[in-house]
């Protein structure tokens, strides 16, 4: 063919679409982790890409052949690594729609749609979590939501602006500073649980972040982020930016928001909130005293990709006052002007990149045809099979959990040493049946049990569980 | 439906494959513009999410209905704004799979194919464009290409690699400054007509960023760069990176690449190339003159996404030396960590975003069911295009071309005041056949016509030149 006309992508569009089905219907059969070592690919493939167009169905032979077999099955049931990401059909068929439309919606007039779809659906998702309506756009204030990449960005957007809102109340009261005074003297915290995106925002918007040591429950609270603020405020520090955690990426446990928030208000601290992971929970009323304190947060954010069934990427954060933002990235070439600044959201003022794909297609298409109903029963399956997990490791006086179940993750180890539970993730991964990975708090090693697929069953949990369990007799014989 | 199944995926994907099919193979007989105005879209939507699963059919139904009258149609060969986005089945395609697999392919380990199938579909395409083999992993070194969200992306990284780069070099010398003291001193240069993300970039890592006049011609020249580095140099300042263009968002102009990459070598400033548009047409040997001295650069990206028919999010970036972006950016938690670490390339580290989609697959599909003749088939075609109406715009006397016509744009105006071609545009984009945005340069304005879609023909040309002579005539006679 000389170009891929739309009767070749008729067909090779259903056939990956019977692909698709075929894929993740099967993905039990498929082994977790691959076996392949570095370097596996580039033999597989020529050298350079070919002059004239092949074959579709030649491609599509070689996705099984040379794709697959490197492919680790993050929707395998067998899969417990970090934590989940997002897929479902309906948000794989919205992105189909987004990429037949393709407009790229940095201002309003780049696509009308794209923009207020975004607003309405932020609105929806906010609402659905019971979130303060302080943070809505429905609410008739400057607030909204606004869908970034990854909680990364957010983390690092809700940074910048932090740093520009702390910089201009400093220069009211100080007209005399440069501005790179006030920021050399701009602090930040977070607890040294939190995630390393947020380490990374800091390093990346040349600021000073504090890693603060949580209680002896690996929960940042509010005396702890007082201490630390009476601490910086006597050394001549400016303390600008707090993130709080709900669900830590290491043992899914949730700083104590309650307390934090006041301290952060009373101290002019933007307080922001990441609950990447557990943010989804929300949507079930009863996981909600989890977030309690949240509306005195400045920002928050959880991302849908993770435990919502949209497909990645889909990070939802909403912002009190984006007005920070919007001045802290204003760079208005005439090329991005339109008439109706300022009647609806520019969201490129709102995101570190410009350009921005139509992603608010899959947040509307999963919560239609899902339904609140069926996205509580996903949340709800995942947390039982957790604590079913939970059970099972419990029974088996060898093990010990190390953190208070509470969503879709099990913290666990092999009693004694932190070698004999390194040697058992070795063994478990090694088998290749299924795949975890390990975290360490306080020198105290343990694994991480992740239920991270929308096809995982009780019977899904007992060959895990049957996995570790065997790698645990294999490990505990070779200590003899 | 309880939960959408596979069943009923099979025929809602392959129904919006036939509609993706119908909408872009027709998409000419839409408003390029929609004429909605800001809040439509609210109205029409419920207040909230719904309770229980509605039915795909309804969803579709609403497609058309809801979004379509609000989405500016960027493939219409009717859509002269901004510059292309690119477009095409075999990627939409691609994205299907990429959708079913969605693996997070931010450590090797993550998934193997996901990251080596970046790593050799970056040397296919730095093949294809000519790239000397010092930017490909293939030479063997460091060096090699990533995938970056957007160009904004790529010169925020490229400018945190030159910043971790030239702060280790002068703490070497100078170890008794403090790295806040160093990071003070930093400057980077750039043009004023570089892209909006270039300046945002410096804001974003707080970073001075001189933005300097270019020549008569619009271009940064060797000898502007180096005078501001003297200049620096004797203001105490540290120069330490700099940002070339290679066609401007404003008028496609091309820096002196070849003058400015000495410069900057001889005063170990990092080069980063910008040629996010018109890297696409370097894949025709005949426009590869327009990067000459290329080699001198520490950076390079171009957007695959813009002009070569891979969907957004694809912007190629590749470096010489990625050391500096991943010492500046490594944070290295348990969980992430894995046993292959070094043996192949984790593009957490090359990225702001910690999160990544298998990108890759695009591309693959892109340059295997095109082939690289009928992807430079497609440049040529739109250069000739752009050449077409210029001729067109040039046989009418009350026309001026502004800037020579090198690539898919034309900048043109109505010869006299900035006023008349103010009110030319106002009136072409209200009459709402075409769209164009205009921009400015030296108080000129002018207005821009890029060719955008895969479906414009010189038919599609002679109705946007009817569209602008009609409107310059209804402009002219009015002001008479």
């Amino acid at each position: 063919m000389n170009e891929m006309e739309a009767n070749q992508f008729r067909e090779f569009g259903k056939a990956m679409i019977d692909y698709t089905a075929e894929y993740l219907e099967n993905i039990r059969d498929r082994r977790v982790l691959p076996t392949v070592e570095p370097g596996y690919l580039r033999p597989l493939l020529p050298d350079q890409a070919p002059q004239l167009p092949e074959k579709w169905e030649d491609v599509l032979k070689d996705v099984e052949k040379i794709i697959m077999p490197g492919v680790t099955h993050w929707h395998s049931p067998r899969f417990h690594a970090y934590f989940p990401t997002a897929n479902s059909y309906p948000a794989i068929v919205a992105d189909i729609l987004s990429g037949a439309i393709a407009c790229i919606g940095f201002t309003w007039i780049a696509s009308p749609a794209c923009t207020e779809l975004e607003v309405v659906m932020l609105d929806w998702l906010g609402k659905a979590l019971g979130l303060p309506e302080v943070f809505l756009a429905c609410s008739g204030g400057k607030a909204g939501g606004v869908i970034q990449g990854t909680a990364s960005e957010a983390t690092l957007v809700a940074l910048l602006g932090a740093k520009s809102k702390a910089v201009a109340a400093y220069k009211t009261k100080h007209p005399e500073l440069k501005e790179a005074d006030i920021i050399s003297k701009l602090v930040g915290y977070t607890s040294s649980q939190s995630h390393s995106s947020v380490e990374r925002a800091g390093l990346l918007g040349g600021i000073k972040l504090r890693s603060l040591e949580p209680d002896s429950s690996n929960r940042l609270t509010g005396d702890i982020v007082e201490r630390a603020i009476k601490e910086d405020i006597e050394s001549g520090l400016i303390p600008f930016y707090c993130v709080a955690t709900l669900g830590t990426t290491s043992s899914c446990t949730f700083d104590k928001l309650e307390e934090i928030g006041p301290v952060c208000n009373e101290n002019d601290v933007w307080l922001h909130v990441d609950a990447a992971y557990a943010g989804s929970s929300f949507i079930c009323p009863e996981f909600r005293y989890l977030m309690k304190g949240i509306e005195r947060a400045d920002s928050f954010n959880f991302n849908p990709h993770k435990w919502l069934l949209v497909n990645f990427d889909c990070s939802a954060m909403w912002l009190k006052d984006p007005t920070w933002l919007v001045n802290a990235f204003n760079v208005d070439p005439l090329y991005l002007k339109h008439d109706q600044q300022g009647s609806a959201p520019d969201y490129r003022h709102w995101q570190i990149p410009l350009g921005r794909r139509f992603r608010a297609l899959k947040l509307w298409f999963v919560l239609r045809l899902y339904g609140i109903e069926h996205l509580q029963a996903h949340i709800r399956k995942h947390i039982a099979l957790a604590h079913y997990f939970e059970n099972l490791v419990r029974g088996d006086h060898r093990f010990e959990i190390t953190e208070e179940v509470l969503m879709g993750l099990v913290c666990f180890r092999l009693r004694g040493s932190n070698d004999v539970s390194e040697a058992l993730l070795k063994r478990i991964n090694g088998r290749g049946v299924i795949h975890l990975v390990p975290s360490k708090i306080r020198d105290v090693y343990f694994l991480r049990l992740a239920i991270c697929s929308r096809y995982t069953e009780e019977r899904d949990i007992d060959v895990s569980w049957k996995e570790v369990k065997e790698a645990a007799d294999e490990v505990l014989l070779a200590q003899k």
